[in-house]
């Protein structure tokens, strides 16, 4: 298999997950290159023996000498990125992303994508409430999810490749998913638990009230600190699906509220001990 | 001040909160006794030095010998317990509770109460996801915060051995707020919370969703485990001040969720870039 031979990466984009990823395949001995806008976070990444080499220009002779490509851009960049650049990539190249959402993404480039080298989408479920390469952490990855999001236009070689990549990176778990699919989850899983923490987070001015805070607040405020640049785009990506599990979420808030509203005891432990059951299955695995 | 002397403390209600009430008093070196249903708990106590005795029966002679009666009951049994066992208390006894709301408890209990005892409202806000005095662990107390909720029925000096006590029990911070005050906000850091971590945990069978999950569902669901006995009693007792925390959380999602319906990409950045100024401020406390 390609990726456990003498193979050499490069990462475009280097922020908190390039960075990491860097750092981890470096760290497995492998030879990792990378490409992104600022000299200083190149610079960083060498002192710091992230990665071998690096460079700001987009210089086809440097590209061409990688057998996989990691993209860590934002959605609409790595799409302009390689409708500009593909023609620098060694014939043969894997190809794969980090994006949060894949249906977008996978199939459009695809479509515009050379026939000799393949994309497979992937998604680490792994990230920190801070940014840039200086953050660069491995150990995100060790109890993180990864998945890969493979279309009828994968071949078998590049998903196994791309699974592979996972499991050296050091993801816990590894799992394959249709974009489709992909989206309807991480709609429900991440986007909608990030807008519930911003709009709980928006509520009111609550910094007078953190000698009161217990737990359930800043659990539930956690991910409210949040990149709006790129989970605007990412939201306006899977607008269709996250809109339908944001109405799926007031349903049964409304229903808890007018249970309330209503003094319906009987409906309002109903509600609760269905949530406690199924909070408890969850816990198990 | 009464509560460093040698001062005999009763815990009415071996649960939880009342078991770590009774081992972090005993393990200061107080005489703790404890009333509650089961001879199985009061067994438990003794055994594991948690209260130097105790009895499932209300008695006169027994009652009358503390100086400091702490009620650890769900709301509405607390009230009947004090209408009806209110002769055994002994004269100038100090009387507090536990309870998650104030203002239907305290009031009510300061207007039945016989002149010659004094109760001043108390809330531990700590807590665990399992029950029983087994699982009593004073630690719970060590980062969370302790309110004082008096009333202008309350004497100073009443109010100075209330929060003693909860510095003695170990609380990091010990605060007083009007019972209304405190309403308010526990209706929104604690009830609104549990309400939407339980609607979010009711959207859909989500077990099968645990491959993929990554920190965020897990955060804001792990309050979803919830007594539904207990937090139904309380969310009714609050239920003006949750239902309007409930509907001001309602109109926050619904603009977010209009904004991306609209795809109001500035909109949308400016409810995240206030969400993540004030999480960020309130960090650093």
């Amino acid at each position: 298999m390609k990726i456990i031979n003498d193979v050499k990466f490069l990462i475009v984009g280097l922020g908190l997950i390039g960075g990491s990823y860097a750092q981890a395949l470096t760290d497995l001995g492998y030879e990792v290159g990378a490409i992104t806008r600022s000299q200083s976070s190149i610079d960083y990444a060498v002192e710091n023996k992230l990665i071998a080499h690096g460079t700001t220009k987009i210089d086809k002779d440097y590209i061409s000498q990688f057998d996989v490509v990691i993209f860590a851009l934002y959605p609409k960049v790595l799409i302009d990125w390689i409708e500009k650049n593909q023609s620098c990539f060694k014939s043969g190249a894997l190809l794969t992303d980090v994006t949060g959402v894949k249906g977008p993404i996978v199939y459009k480039i695809q479509d515009i994508l050379r026939d000799d080298v393949e994309f497979v989408g992937a998604h680490p479920m792994a990230g920190k409430e801070v940014y840039g390469v200086q953050n660069a952490d491995k150990s995100i990855f060790r109890n993180a999810n990864y998945i890969v999001t493979p279309t009828e236009k994968n071949t078998k070689e590049a998903i196994e490749e791309c699974k592979q990549l996972g499991k050296i990176l050091g993801f816990k778990t590894i799992a394959e998913l249709s974009p489709e699919k992909h989206d309807e989850m991480i709609g429900f899983l991440s986007q909608l638990t990030h807008c519930i923490a911003v709009s709980l987070m928006t509520c009111k001015e609550s910094e007078h009230l953190v000698d009161y805070t217990g737990d359930s607040f800043r659990d539930l405020t956690r991910i409210a600190k949040i990149n709006d640049e790129m989970w605007s785009e990412l939201f306006l990506l899977n607008k269709d699906e996250l809109l339908s599990q944001m109405d799926l979420f007031m349903d049964k808030f409304k229903s808890l509220r007018d249970s309330i509203e209503n003094e319906d005891k009987e409906k309002m432990k109903e509600i609760m001990r269905l949530s406690t059951v199924r909070r408890s299955l969850f816990d198990k695995k």
